[in-house]
């Protein structure tokens, strides 16, 4: 007799079958990856495209071409580079060897696009001032200062918790799940900003004759697929980040004692 | 010596440390459900009183009345209801026993969205079409009936797959992932739908005197907060679904052999 008599049950054959299926929908990391550089390029590309070939272009003046910046620096900012930043954990190279050089990336990137994001609100705040016109009153721009203010916290939670060295473990595996939670949370939002934004944007800009918005004239539809294009970024980057075999296997590893030799050594 | 000696590492020490402070982190299932069935009904009653109170109320004579059938029967059925029907599998009661009973409950719901979120769909076609106004034009247009398309291949996929009886193992299997991904996505795409709907509807109602949307009247403030909640709502129904330990724990366990006995028998 076979020393370890394993009877198969059904379940046995159903969890080979479900592996089995599942390795059929694996998608590699890394060419999803320059797919999603390519969608994000084409973003910014055509937020840039609208604002300087229908919208006028842009200035400094306070006029409407210093209102441009803001959807241009927001898309880059609070969409491409954030998600770039965000995605820095999934590259396998990331799982192993020293972590401090990835955490540094990873904050980074999201530095600078915390910086093109407060560039991107001082544009428009600086237009309404300019024109006289109230701040903070749509929805959109609630949601989207709710944002910012969200990724600022996440911010300089995530340099406290894991950057300085003096973060104890506990706390460390304490706030990582809530940092993950708002890491995506923080795109679900700037993506619903950015798709609120646009629609306002044409509302406002598309009213009379031949280009009112309810025509559909050749901007609207462009803008249309920008926003359409924003939102499938937004649910690639949320669906990645959340894809159990993109993660680093071990997730629980220890990240304290590392960083604290590394800053300390 | 003992028998099987294990050196106590460094990572030993965090893991335990992590599983500690996640436990500090654990909500319990029921009572989150119940906050959130309490924020989902605030978000019915508010949408119907935004409505009711500051938009004319409700008619079917193709007037602005019909159209506030629209975001009273998308909040219920796309954001509220689908999100009933998407946290079904999180409560505990269905990881054990027959799951017919639950698979028709989550069918059910989601059928059950579906059609309010076809008669939303139907309000403002009939709105649009009595004022003579195009069809289909702005982004909000665009992604809600993406939204829309998106759910109706869902349910029908679903039901393909899960509650007819001859669906194979292995295209159930295959088939699980993807129908839990679009779950979360279009419950994220109906909430950003929500939010433009909002704020485009503010823009077109408030415009002029005292109740200009930027003089950010009683009606703007309140329908600001619904959409905030909408927002909440959403991101603590897709937050729950991503949470580990409120997943089935074997969630790789064989669904099919028990449909097909309980269907056939």
């Amino acid at each position: 007799p076979a020393p370890h008599p394993e009877p198969e049950p059904a379940p046995g054959l159903a969890r080979r079958c479900h592996q089995r299926s599942t390795a059929m929908l694996d998608v590699p990391f890394l060419p999803f990856c320059a797919f999603l550089g390519t969608l994000g390029l084409l973003c910014v590309a055509m937020v840039g495209t609208w604002c300087q070939h229908w919208r006028g272009g842009f200035s400094l003046d306070g006029s409407s071409r210093t209102f441009n910046w803001h959807p241009v620096l927001m898309v880059m900012g609070l969409v491409v580079l954030y998600g770039a930043a965000a995605l820095v954990y999934r590259i396998p190279n990331t799982w192993s060897g020293p972590k401090l050089p990835w955490k540094v990336l990873h904050g980074s990137l999201a530095l600078g696009a915390f910086v093109l994001t407060v560039l991107g609100l001082a544009a428009v705040f600086h237009f309404h001032n300019s024109q006289g016109t109230p701040n903070m009153y749509s929805l959109h721009s609630w949601m989207g200062l709710g944002t910012v203010l969200l990724f600022s916290c996440q911010w300089a939670a995530g340099f406290g918790a894991f950057l300085l060295p003096w973060a104890p473990a506990w706390l460390r595996a304490l706030y990582k799940p809530i940092h993950v939670f708002f890491g995506s949370t923080i795109l679900m939002l700037s993506v619903a900003s950015c798709v609120s934004g646009i629609n306002e944007k044409l509302f406002f800009s598309l009213k009379n004759g031949t280009t009112a918005y309810k025509l559909l004239p050749a901007e609207a539809v462009f803008a249309n697929t920008l926003g359409l294009l924003i939102l499938i970024f937004g649910v690639l980057v949320v669906g990645a980040l959340a894809r159990p075999s993109w993660k680093r296997p071990d997730s629980d590893s220890p990240d304290s004692r590392q960083v604290r030799d590394t800053l300390g050594g």
